[in-house]
């Protein structure tokens, strides 16, 4: 994503503090406090200029969403989207990927969405990529048992990648389209990269993997 | 595969007994004997017209191939390919895949080749797909332990339902391609459907999957 520096951007966020929640380390364990309702919670790593997450909250109003994005000059779009929609059920937090671990623990998440990350082609920045093994353990070290990823993309050599990675992890790939928008998969919510990238009549492919309990003499 | 009647080919495969082995099951457990030699065995299940295994065959003549195939109106294809190239690495079994634990046991083979696969679209046929669960047993079965299937296909249906019967067979997934052609794969060998299909514009799915160990408490 090309980012335009937004010297505004960090002051609109710090002015909504309901929507962008500023101090994200006192919800770990109890983010139920955070909504005032026990409903599972599903995260989107990556959440861009918002259309996925917010989409999904308004279709799943029983469902809590948190969209986690680095960018500030990125995440104050998603931002004018909620702040439009004002939904009770979507937070956003402008922070890093790395640091999950920070702001949330065992049991916290239900879901993990990953769309359109980046696909940092090249081998020396694997680890860079959202579905790198550091990251998997990121993710399962926050969510319940049997937690699962959904993930989608448009570039063919991260989805691969992805594939493996996920298998690598020991992880049961339970769901995959490698022709998402010719399948008859119902209940897609379009990103802003989807749209574009499905109309340059690039395929988008999609998966559903899903963490297995470990075995003390498994191989993976 | 359009199968024409050969009244003639049963009488070609009975008098060709060096090249299409006639009592394979005498062979279970003892392949080397067939072939004089200690050489790790490969084996392509359906291995139609034989292009695939006898360039296999060729490049590789430290490897032990056998092709396996149902329809005799299909093998003898294969089997004048193998006159003509008399190649000492490589039989023929005109015999049913669902038989192969009649003619192998554990540790036989070190690899399986399936390529092109009939997709058996509808859910009911699920069963006869050849990365159904209980052929996947049956490769198992025959097979030394971290043995590896390596499948191709044009068919997006049957390469997406392979990849999650795989998975929830607990295999590893240690390679996948989305687009073969246009990879930078290289050693493959075009099979006579692979080059009709890749000439049609589609493209070539292609994986190498792996049987790991088996725990007493994973859920698989």
């Amino acid at each position: 994503m090309r980012l335009r520096n937004k010297p505004w951007a960090k002051d609109k966020i710090a002015q909504n503090p309901q929507y962008v929640v500023p101090n994200p380390e006192d919800y770990k364990g109890k983010w139920h406090e955070a909504f005032g309702n026990q409903q599972p919670l599903h995260i989107e790593v990556g959440t861009g200029k918002g259309r996925f997450i917010t989409e999904m909250a308004k279709a799943h109003p029983d469902i809590n969403y948190i969209g986690i994005e680095l960018f500030d000059s990125v995440i104050v779009a998603a931002l004018d989207r909620l702040i439009e929609a004002d939904l009770p059920n979507l937070k956003l937090l402008n922070v890093n990927a790395n640091d999950l671990a920070k702001y949330f623990t065992k049991n916290d998440v239900d879901r993990v969405y990953l769309n359109f990350s980046d696909p940092w082609p090249k081998t020396r920045h694997e680890k860079r990529r959202l579905t790198y093994k550091d990251f998997l353990k990121l993710y399962e070290d926050i969510m319940l048992d049997g937690g699962e990823i959904h993930f989608k993309t448009d570039n063919q050599g991260l989805f691969e990648y992805s594939l493996m990675s996920f298998s690598a992890y020991g992880m049961l790939l339970k769901f995959i389209s490698l022709d998402l928008h010719k399948s008859d998969f119902e209940g897609n919510m379009m990103t802003e990269y989807e749209q574009k990238f499905s109309e340059q009549g690039n395929r988008i492919y999609r998966c559903e993997v899903k963490f297995q309990p470990k075995s003390k003499d498994n191989s993976f």
